[in-house]
């Protein structure tokens, strides 16, 4: 159905990189950071926090836990023992450079890069004369959790994440390149990626990553470079999965098949999300940019399938991804139980690189519906208000009499597994350039937050845009655009998912309210009927100076019910509210939430309440709350109250209760005796 | 605490044969099948029912399933493949044999005994000259679950079931002879066991079975054969336990660590009862024999030490052990869940056959009331009251909605893996010799039920007992004894557990009752005191033709509470009354059960109800029950009358709801939306 958009030829396009020549790209490109500003009351805060709070934060976390020291020992600056229990703990200091360079490309700040430098200068003294650059066998750190002994290379496959480390060095270090225009880890990384690529390859020793993430990071190092090698090893790599047999595999237990890292089957003959989630994201992600670069309808075949099996089955309302928690991954299709639920953030955060690729890929808005719904819930779930607390799983339920030793009820500063958030630091600054994008001849508007842009065409003509709008409390988005001279081009404004009938493409949910209200459309005050071209609504005609484009979309409170399929929800509904998901905490609804029955029949409210959780809009209403009697001997039924938040906003005020499914009537109760601690 | 009984000269019992010598053996010996009668109205129907029902219906479905041809095969009498999964497939005929064994000193049935020496003849004629009898590798059977090779004795560790079927085997031997004097299937044994004694052992080669059960059956072997090679060859095969590494060990993974079959530690050193329950059980067992044997402190501390483990923290009050699916095994201490309770039914015949050895060896009263316990409850509640309907998995609770792929809730005729049916026609015809014992120069009165017995003491004296009771229903028991001449010897009458305050030893159980009522003693009519040794009344005195005992036992409904560690039974009650545990069945409780509360203060009455399923007393009484309400937006609760019928007894009246235990108030309810399938 879906052509294949690099048969037109595109404009290269590295992220956050200027067009530069004709080879072969995405159809789409992204706007860089530097040409993207921010002005929204929902995304501005929440940048401006990562920066000032998050960031530094990570930093000291990292330092106080000896991830940089464990550079300087490897060094042989300083003596000691690697600090900490992984061998990827190399990677957090990557992500938090990939990080500060984004933050750096919106927003100059001396010391944060002076910071950077250091840190850059710690990472490279570490290297070896020869590119090699993992500190915990340069340490030689028998200690570790999957520690795999100190030769170079072996257990990759079983968890060294020595490919993993190099990875996030390649995409920090293009960042940091890219923000600052530095070269030292720039060329570290170069010569970490040579001494790979001459160690592997046809003809040389073969293996497939044990967590995906280098195959994106050459391709990276590829778009600054040009150098065609690391997008030949990428593909190596990726085509190394699923080669190697298992002879005692258990179907049921990913990690006997080789699934559990997407190493089962040859990606070309994958065709569901299965494994860990986060090392599928970044398969998924480098596959998809290998057929950008450089075509493989076999490779795009398997991503459509998978897609569609994730989306379709294995997709949580709040955009999480990874059901189980055993191996941090895809069960079942339609196995998306809500207590247990793994929902790690760090596969949230890939699930948007993933579809943002997917995207630039197709120009369909399908993938820009699943970024956003993931993008404003349960990805921005995994970080507190204060900025400085994170959920590494994202629970869709808390009750109190349910406990689970793998699943988070309240943030914690840090873990000693830091993936989620140094993932986080490197996600946030970066949203700016998931607003636009470009290609087609024209701009895509993709989410709608307070902005301005600018965009350059051929001819040196350019089009600065100024975005206006409350989103997401509010559905009225302005556009202005001011052309450098007027001229014709395609305006794609996305038609968000969430106007229904399904939030997301496929039938894993859908709103009781089957009717589908189109957002409303004026230029220059007119209102005009627009060509819809793969979910965005698109006008064409010469633009001018000034030019106000007003977009209107319908905000209202939705009742979303789950395929039948889904055993947990059977029954249940949750709410949503344009692209914000929400659900019932404790503090809001009488101490409980486990308790409450949400008929379809009450009336529901909305307000905005500035004051809460740094002011949210709120849905309200009555709602049939069930209680013990004091006797134990009955039980009573009570009016009350009934406020559900955004789901984001939730675990922020004190532990308790949370549901985001809640029963829409009662069909049996099952009688707990007394509280389980 | 407890004496080295073995310090005792004692007699040599083997399993109903006749004391014969001075060596070595357990202090305690059982009375032989063939010296009791059993005329009781509770077991005698069950026995009776074995014998004409559920031994043939076993053998058929032996047949039908091709158990027999796989004989035929191996004897090229017949072509064709191995028929079945499973490579333990022999030991069902096997268990077939001894189960028949005991039905015939039972019970003279010649058209049985007609078949059965048929059975052992294709048996027989599988044999190879060397001994080797193991059809799923004489029939080279690659089709198999858990199929290793047609290499002999290869892989037992991982699962061959090679030892497992020879014990087997060798136990059905040994009963067969018992029985009929036959020597053809223990010749066959013999031949077998040496082969193996031939193969394996100091300065020979090196194994542990893995799935226990040649150890006790080479112990019985001895017992007939005084060999003392059969007993070496046991203590061999049990101190190879634990011997071997793991590196990949994952604690909480018996697998592997070898724990699942009690091999991740030497027998000695373990302290708990881990891993596979059936295995763990013959592994007691045989060590057990071999304390009495041979004398071995160090077994006896390490079964010590296991035995309070298991009754103490992992033993359900149905007399189930077992609590975890995955691995047919032992949970953690209190890890005790109902609705996934999996309790297999030859898990609690292996707790039979361990305790009766464990009372053999101490005298002590509180391994027969866990006997009793598991024997009159999650033993029997293996078969249904037709017979011919077997539970592999004894639940505790089942609720509507709520369904689990291990587990059963309705009783199946046959299983593809039918150890526990063929285990059931081995255990029932062998519940008289539970009944009495004799050691330490008198007569035990271990359990209660209508009999008569012989007894013999030296000086070619005898006891003739009668013992005439409406046990389990209620509680007088009277015992009329007949010595060939009046002598002096101590009376033995066990003083159940379940008097009070705990059902069995340790404080997992109590009675909410904790007075305990000490059974009343008369003897020809005048109330005696009595010394208490070991959980035993004794009354020595000299016996004369005629003399009268009558034991009164309290038989009152008890409120049965679980420690506060057994999670899924905190703030609930369960109903026991004398050796029976009650539950509450869908069909007497207008439908449910889950929904009811048994209130503290209900008062609960009894009444014994010949119509209903063979007879059984129930318990009775006024209950609140809750409901949703029509429209699903509110509860209600209302009284209704409330019965609980024996657990043994449940499952034969269709599917539906069951609860062992019971709220006693609601605390808090968890809504269910709607009914999930």
């Amino acid at each position: 159905m879906r052509l294949l958009p690099f048969l037109v030829a595109g404009l290269l396009c590295c992220t956050l990189e200027p067009a530069v020549s004709q080879q072969r790209d995405y159809a789409i490109r992204p706007l860089p950071l530097t040409a993207v500003h921010l002005s929204d009351g929902f995304w501005a805060p929440i940048i401006a926090r990562d920066h000032t709070r998050t960031l530094p934060h990570a930093l000291s976390e990292c330092a106080k836990e000896g991830r940089m020291t464990n550079f300087d020992i490897a060094a042989n600056r300083t003596k000691g023992k690697f600090c900490g229990i992984y061998p990827f703990d190399d990677s957090d200091i990557y992500k938090a450079i990939e990080g500060a360079s984004y933050s750096l490309m919106d927003q100059p700040d001396a010391a944060l890069e002076k910071t950077m430098d250091s840190v850059i200068a710690l990472v490279t003294a570490a290297q070896r004369p020869d590119g090699y650059l993992y500190t915990a066998r340069e340490t030689n750190a028998p200690n570790l959790v999957n520690w795999m002994g100190p030769e170079r290379w072996v257990n990759e496959r079983n968890g060294s994440h020595e490919f993993y480390d190099a990875g996030h060095l390649y995409e920090a270090a293009v960042a940091y390149y890219q923000a600052t225009g530095k070269r030292s880890l720039l060329d570290a990384a170069i010569r970490n990626a040579d001494l790979i690529a001459s160690t592997f390859g046809p003809g040389k020793r073969a293996i497939a990553s044990g967590h995906e993430e280098i195959e994106v990071g050459l391709v990276k190092l590829y778009g600054v470079t040009h150098d065609e090698k690391y997008l030949r090893l990428a593909r190596f790599l990726v085509n190394q999965r699923g080669t190697i047999s298992h002879p005692d595999a258990n179907p049921d237990d990913p990690y006997s098949t080789g699934a559990y890292s997407q190493d089962d089957t040859p990606v070309v003959d994958q065709t569901t999300a299965e494994g860990h989630a986060v090392r599928a994201m970044y398969l998924y992600s480098a596959m998809t940019d290998l057929v950008a670069m450089q075509g493989d309808s076999a490779y795009l075949h398997a991503l459509d399938l998978i897609w569609d099996n994730m989306v379709h089955t294995k997709y949580y309302i709040t955009g999480g991804i990874g059901a189980i928690g055993n191996w941090e991954g895809f069960g079942r299709n339609y196995q998306l139980p809500d207590r247990t639920a793994y929902c790690e953030t760090c596969a949230a955060i890939g699930c948007v690189l993933w579809n943002e690729r997917m995207f630039r890929l197709t120009g369909d808005a399908k993938y820009v519906n699943v970024l956003e719904q993931t993008l404003y819930n349960g990805l921005i779930s995994g970080i507190s208000l204060d900025g400085m607390n994170f959920f590494y799983t994202n629970t869709l339920e808390v009750r109190k009499d349910f406990v689970h030793p793998d699943l988070e009820r309240t943030r914690s500063p840090w873990f000693p597994c830091s993936c989620c958030p140094t993932n986080i630091i490197r996600l946030i600054p970066a949203i700016p350039g998931l607003i636009y994008a470009q290609g087609n001849g024209g701009i895509y508007v993709n989410l709608f937050a307070g902005s301005d842009a600018t965009f350059s065409f051929p001819g040196n003509r350019t089009v600065k845009l100024i975005q206006q709008t409350g989103y997401p409390w509010t559905g009225r988005v302005t556009l202005i655009l001011y052309p450098s001279a007027s001229f014709s081009f395609p305006f794609f404004l996305r038609i968000p998912g969430w106007v229904g009938p399904h939030p997301v493409d496929g039938d894993l949910y859908h709103y009781t309210d089957s009717s589908t209200a189109l957002p409303g459309l004026k230029v220059n005050g007119q209102a005009v009927p627009y060509e819809m071209v793969k979910g965005f609504a698109v006008i064409r005609r010469q633009w001018k100076k000034g030019d106000q484009v007003e977009w209107d979309l319908p905000m209202q409170i939705k009742r979303v019910l789950a395929n039948e399929q889904v055993r947990d929800d059977r029954g249940k509904v949750a709410l949503q509210r344009g692209p914000i998901l929400y659900c019932a905490e404790w503090t809001d609804n009488g101490g409980r939430t486990s308790n409450i029955i949400l008929p379809d029949a009450a009336s529901l409210q909305t307000e905005f309440r500035p004051d809460l959780l740094g002011g949210v809009q709120v849905i309200t209403g009555t709602v049939p709350a069930l209680k013990a009697s004091t006797d134990g001997l009955s039980l009573e039924t009570a009016s009350q109250p009934f406020t559900a938040i955004p789901y984001y906003a939730w675990a922020n005020r004190g532990p308790g209760e949370m549901t985001v499914w809640l029963p829409r009537q009662v069909h049996d109760v099952e009688i707990i005796a007394r509280n389980r601690p």
